[in-house]
């Protein structure tokens, strides 16, 4: 996606965006890492989806939580996601995974939170930050 | 899980299903393999949790509707999923990564049914038919 | 593909293949669920790949054993796999996400082989029978 | 992983690591995009092991190249990767899930290089630069 983003993410969104994603950890289906993960992404709707993890007893067929909320936000009509917050123990960054899903429907300037259940620290990053270099539909369809 | 499930699926029900699959498929994300997928899956509770298919620059990374429609499920609070709508063009059935996803959260005789874009005829399955000699939790933690 | 294979499987060529696999299983990476898993996949013209499972601190990261050996033997230049062998401490079957990957390259009638560490007891399945009515290529492209 | 390490990776290296890469894509499956990558990755021990794509008729189930050699990698023994060269026809980076992948196994300075199917101009990243703010074993193991 191109790099512009007119629609300014405000602090208090972020505020909420953290808030909802620390919800949605109570949901973590984790028997097996017992790291329980919640995440929340707003779409450009200004709508927001939750999601947790949800692993399996074969763990490569698990999904982290921040691809259940993007694939929950895609799946309601959402198109492009502006920003994503992301709540672990000890502000666990997304994997790599996470941030391709997040990357085909996310501008330069989305913006990723990081925090902890509990405190008011965060760690911010751009989605260019976060995945730099990163490939996509141009690079498919170019050759 | 063991094989027993007290709440009988009803006709109803799995047309119920269907219809939410195909509703759902409307809004798949396919633009690579034009393959639309919709799914609708049933919790325990009675609640119903509709996917489709979210596709991804790098392949890989995308996923399949039936387990948007589980990962939803499950990241609202389910921990069961007793029946599983699937719509595509030609009757499609889920792959064995999706099988794979429902059986974390499914009983043997949870119920699949796989029907097309239009009309009535379904094709129908258990969870123990489509995955028999399912890997699960007890395998895992029996070592 | 279609459900014929000349090349008839022997008995000694499972055990071969068992015995293989019970060595992949000594390189297997699994820290994080101290699951072992040993896999070898025999391609149509008799070679041997082996794999292991390879886990990853984010689960669904990681690979499974029987998916390490059937894309080895992919991308070693075979396009068909006639038999797999997985070796675990208990019987334990091969994921649904491990069947479909070996389902775009095997007919109905692969052989698919579970043995534990010792003994010579194995389960023993087709392709056919371990996923039933599974999505492939035809599905794909007949829409 | 601790950030040094003391094996210096050789340009002659890197040069050989790209021929390799370049000799893998050829066996690319990738029936359904059409977009065929090669890798190779070369272990601490100096061996080197190639990889291509893997596809499959349900997408998410494939695997790209640079997966196929880090996993064929870790599956004949080697724990740590120290350089990976990728090839398409248009220097198109891994993906964030490969980029995961190989996090597990490499050191803040292991070298990835990005090279089309021909020609000498390649992109250069370490891996601290390709994948910020890594998520691995000591955030999951620290809470």
């Amino acid at each position: 996606m191109p790099s512009t983003n007119k629609k300014q993410i405000l602090d208090s969104d972020l505020a909420r965006l953290v808030s909802c994603a620390r919800e949605a950890r109570g949901r973590a289906y984790a028997p097996y890492s017992h790291y329980a993960v919640g995440a929340a992404a707003m779409g450009k709707s200004g709508k927001i989806f939750m999601g947790c993890n949800v692993e399996n007893a074969a763990f490569p067929s698990g999904l982290c939580a921040e691809r259940v909320a993007i694939f929950k936000a895609v799946s309601e009509g959402e198109r492009e996601i502006i920003a994503l917050a992301v709540v672990t123990a000890n502000h666990g960054s997304p994997c790599g995974a996470c941030r391709q899903v997040l990357s085909e429907f996310a501008r330069d300037n989305a913006v990723i939170v990081l925090a902890a259940t509990r405190g008011s620290k965060w760690k911010r990053f751009t989605m260019k930050e976060i995945l730099p270099d990163r490939f996509g539909r141009q690079d498919l369809l170019s050759v």
